[in-house]
């Protein structure tokens, strides 16, 4: 049996990383292929149970170290148990984030040390990597304009302007770090633009 | 104002570890010393969730690596938002449990690689170490004896015989590799007899 591909989706608030997942799993399906869905953080029992943790709003005061090692605690736990079976078992699986998101919230938004936090990925993840990231770029004003109509907002989105603004900064030079791996995709034109965009980047791989 | 001391101590189920640190925060407290007690996991709000999680007996499948990785993020939260300050402020800090229970019950118990654990240590105390830590060594057998009668089981705790020497094993071989931080105790005397020794190690510091 062939083994399946693994590809992740990330940017910044309202890029519409949901909606083009959507359209990818559709577009999958009818060709065939089985496909795993899943998000970060979360995605397995335990990993749900770290993602209330993570965006209880009560939790204000968690440092940021915190955060970041109980991110790569509940990735982990997606990879172990849940991304590596599923493409040993040839389906191909799509994540609402990935790493990039520790490196561009964490990193970008909250400051940590970029390296820092390049030594855990290499201590949980070692080489594994998706096949195909996706980064949906947008500026955020018009990612925030678009997620505006919904209701109370986590304790990661309570964040200011500028914190996003650093989230963005990082996804683009993560894209230009990794071109091979990171497709930067202008995620301001229509739904179906961008869909055709990414099926010709799925396609390739 | 000067520095508090951070004391750990550490053993198997049922060495006695909470008798004695009763006695350590009143004799403490005796000398005028302010003292916060802690525990791990947990110890924070942050660390009491993820204790839960830890310890949730629905989390059969949890992976290793990610049993040591929300150790770690417990022990961040705890280092940072609780004995960093208390320590400032001139307290003693004493904890149930810290980093050498990670290397005995992940280490021993699930066997993961002790040079990896190190790793993850480095990665969150970089040079942070407890001024004392007390080993409180007694047979498995004996140790679970003691608290028969309690009445539920964690996660953990219902691991079989043979884990347990293991994690007795690696606690030992740490007193040895660490002479001058950890000092290992034969805990199978009275309450008072191991008192009192315990007193006299806290007196040199
Ligand atoms: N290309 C687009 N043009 C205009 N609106 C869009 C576009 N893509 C998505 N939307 C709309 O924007 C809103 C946010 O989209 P979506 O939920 O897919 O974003 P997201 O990146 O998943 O957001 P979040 O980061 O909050 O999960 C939705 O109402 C969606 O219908
Ligand atoms: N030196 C001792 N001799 C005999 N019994 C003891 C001794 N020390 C503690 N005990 C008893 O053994 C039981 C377990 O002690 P304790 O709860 O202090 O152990 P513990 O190491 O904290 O256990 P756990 O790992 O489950 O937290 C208690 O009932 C306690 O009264
Ligand atoms: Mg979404
Ligand atoms: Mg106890």
């Amino acid at each position: 049996m062939n083994k399946g591909r693994f590809i992740t989706i990330d940017g910044v608030e309202g890029a519409g990383k949901s909606t083009q997942i959507d359209l990818i799993c559709s577009y999958l399906q009818r060709k065939g292929i089985k496909v795993v869905r899943t998000r970060e953080p979360g995605g397995t029992d335990v990993g749900e149970k770290i993602r209330s943790v993570l965006l209880d709003v009560d939790n204000q005061e968690m440092h940021s170290d915190t955060e970041l090692l109980l991110m790569f605690s509940s990735r982990n736990e997606l990879i172990q148990n849940k991304i590596i079976p599923a493409l040993n078992n040839g389906s191909w699986v799509v994540s609402d984030r990935f790493t990039d998101a520790s490196f561009a919230y964490q990193g970008g938004g909250r400051m940590l040390n970029l390296d820092r936090i390049a030594k855990l990925e290499e201590w949980v993840l070692g080489d594994f990597q998706p096949d195909l990231t996706l980064l949906l770029d947008i500026s955020v004003e018009i990612g925030m304009t678009r997620i505006e109509a919904r209701a109370a907002k986590d304790r990661i989105e309570l964040e200011e302007r500028a914190f996003f603004e650093r989230v963005r900064s990082v996804f683009i030079s993560r894209s230009e770090a990794f071109p091979k791996r990171i497709k930067l995709i202008d995620a301001s034109g229509t739904i179906n633009d961008i869909h055709e965009k990414i099926r010709l980047l799925v396609d390739s791989i």
